[in-house]
């Protein structure tokens, strides 16, 4: 037996509480709006088929070379002419999927015990990809537009304790659905500029609107103050883990010096199939079947929990875009009790409380109603009203 | 302008000194031995598209979706199957390169100021890798065959100091080409247990052997004990990105929270692929045309140089595999200048000192050998020599 030390970090270093209720949830005969995943309906196969003969035929051999880490310059172009600002490609740096990004953003930023501003409730995948660095995430409270202003100043903190960075998810947020209003994006701006601190600005489902495109981005309003994250998992193919940053002037070095450090660069096959995909306005012509579709895996579900949750007690969002909705329960019911009575009713969610990096409201829970059927929907959302009126009734 | 503060550990991050020199050196008309790049000519471009073309037929969804952390099955077996020693599958981490390796690795063993050991000289993106950790990175004594032994236990240390990790190369080592003898691997593997301390076995050239098998990993002579790395950068292409981690049981798990929270997992699509391409034994048939065509180089790389260096008082290893030869120049000749005067006379290198983690031998220098033409080889060589006596004659 060895009797080896591992570093700290390792203490405090979980696998995602999602994966652990997946496998709990994902069995035969489930029907599972738990999962985050993209609906495989929505890849491109054929045009990505065609993308990799194209490039293996006419590059073989670059894209199976090693090549530079800030990636493919071809695909920084075409990522710098999709994105709504003006962006110079040599501030954007490819990432092996905006997972990545978050480490890389928090290798950058985060000492042990430095303070990170988090959205209540954030992204899950964002406080694990933290948690190596050791900081301290500290959620601002939020409302149906996300980081309230005045709880925001106030927890930014002064001195060594100073916040390093705030994580906003600022359209239809993974895992409320939630979208922050134009006014509310140019007073977090603002109030960040003011109190130079850092936005870290996560974007991968603003291209999936379903009424009417999103306000600007928070970096298109101040680019200098704003580290932005996008991502092709969405929009494209999450198995290609191609994600990308666009950073300021003043951090893209050490990222990209971090991202050398970490996997030397992202892979170059991968990059040029993208590029290519990407060409000839690709994405312009496919983003909007993948809107159609999502938009109708919505209506069904709000009008099942229409139906189903009358009288319950119980309130969702109305997302206007992305691929989740955020439930609120009566108060007092916890919502991972309430997975047990799901799960032996044939449906799965995800309870609310992991996506809290502190004071979780138990009461809540994640939809997904994008890899489901709308008959699906209407049976699962039917069997989540049964299971709640069950655990009214005990 | 802002005033952010960085994480401490960024003072310490630095690009690599090779791909600073290489931007200096790649120039057109620059004979460059400088590169770590494997031979374009070993791609196997023609089995690569007509997997790629096999996985999205018959599996494209799967491929372009989100998988398991851990890494596809199928090619966790593949890999179990292929090394030389019994390994579970459930004991192998897919990773992002065998580069990702070290950043996890260096995320699960090392804190700040936590010593680890390294040989001298060693590969300098490990050093990279670890330094965002913040460790003490101690160079063992080495000598032909690698780490003494007697130094590594000296240097192990004790009590809070006692090193988290020892990180070694046995096989055609990048810098130097040199391989660790069946006596020196046994001693350290046994050193090592008897002290209880994790080694870590970076191999990614061990397949490319030209004179015979070199003797077996570390790792398969204490399985608990050895955390062993691999890649297929060398034996099939770096542009996918695909390396492993072989981990015992211990840490395993830790292994894996980390990889989850750094970029959730490797790209589904190239695992898939490089799955497919090892099916019915394609590397056992292509990898000896790798080791044909760079024993081919290295034999006239020597050749070279025993014509070139006679009477300068120069020696060099001698590689039974891999892609790098050693070079040290006579005592107190700094192969930094050196390079100056063989930039000037057309051809180019990587001065020895990156390489070391501390006391650095500035008279080094190491020569690549897979990406140059056996002419450019004789005529690269040659300005060497000619800089080398230039240099001796100021």
């Amino acid at each position: 037996m060895t009797n080896w030390t591992l570093a700290a970090r390792t203490a405090k270093m979980n696998s995602s509480a999602i994966r652990e209720i997946l496998k709990l949830t994902d069995r035969p005969g489930i029907i599972s709006m738990a999962g985050g995943l993209p609906a495989p309906a929505s890849f491109p196969i054929s045009a990505f088929t065609q993308a990799c003969n194209t490039v293996m035929e006419r590059d073989g051999a670059a894209a199976l070379q090693y090549s530079t880490t800030e990636g493919f310059p071809a695909l920084r172009q075409a990522i710098a002419d999709f994105l709504p600002w003006d962006v110079n490609p040599d501030q954007i740096l490819i990432t092996t999927g905006s997972q990545q990004a978050l480490d890389l953003i928090g290798k950058i930023f985060l000492d042990k015990g430095s303070r990170i501003l988090v959205e209540k409730p954030t992204y899950l995948g964002a406080l694990q990809a933290f948690t190596p660095m050791e900081p301290v995430a500290v959620g601002v409270n939020s409302d149906s537009e996300g980081m309230l202003i005045d709880d925001f100043a106030a927890k930014v903190g002064s001195g060594d304790d100073k916040a390093r960075v705030a994580y906003v998810l600022p359209n239809f947020q993974n895992p409320t659905g939630r979208t922050m209003s134009e006014a509310r994006r140019q007073a977090l701006v603002e109030k960040a500029k003011e109190l130079d601190i850092p936005l870290v600005e996560d974007n991968p489902y603003g291209d999936l609107w379903y009424e009417g495109e999103p306000p600007l981005p928070l970096a298109a309003r101040n680019p200098e103050g704003v580290i932005y994250m996008g991502s092709f998992s969405k929009v494209l193919a999450p198995g290609l883990r191609v994600g990308f940053i666009v950073a300021p002037k003043s951090v893209y070095g050490k990222l990209t010096q971090a991202k050398q450090a970490a996997d030397l660069h992202s892979p170059s096959f991968n990059q040029r199939v993208v590029a290519e995909v990407m060409k000839d306005g690709f994405l312009e012509s496919h983003i909007p079947t993948i809107r159609a579709m999502y938009k109708v895996q919505r209506d069904v579900m709000l009008v099942a929990l229409e139906r189903e949750m009358e009288g319950l007690g119980v309130t969702w969002t109305r997302p206007v875009g992305g691929m989740f909705l955020w439930v609120t329960l009566p108060k007092g019911m916890d919502a991972q009790v309430l997975l047990g009575h799901a799960v032996e009713r044939g449906m799965a969610f995800v309870p609310g409380a992991p996506f809290y990096a502190d004071e979780a409201e138990t009461n809540t829970l994640r939809l997904s109603y994008v890899t489901v059927s709308p008959e699906q929907i209407h049976q699962g959302i039917a069997a989540l009203g049964a299971a709640i009126r069950a655990l009214q009734a005990q």
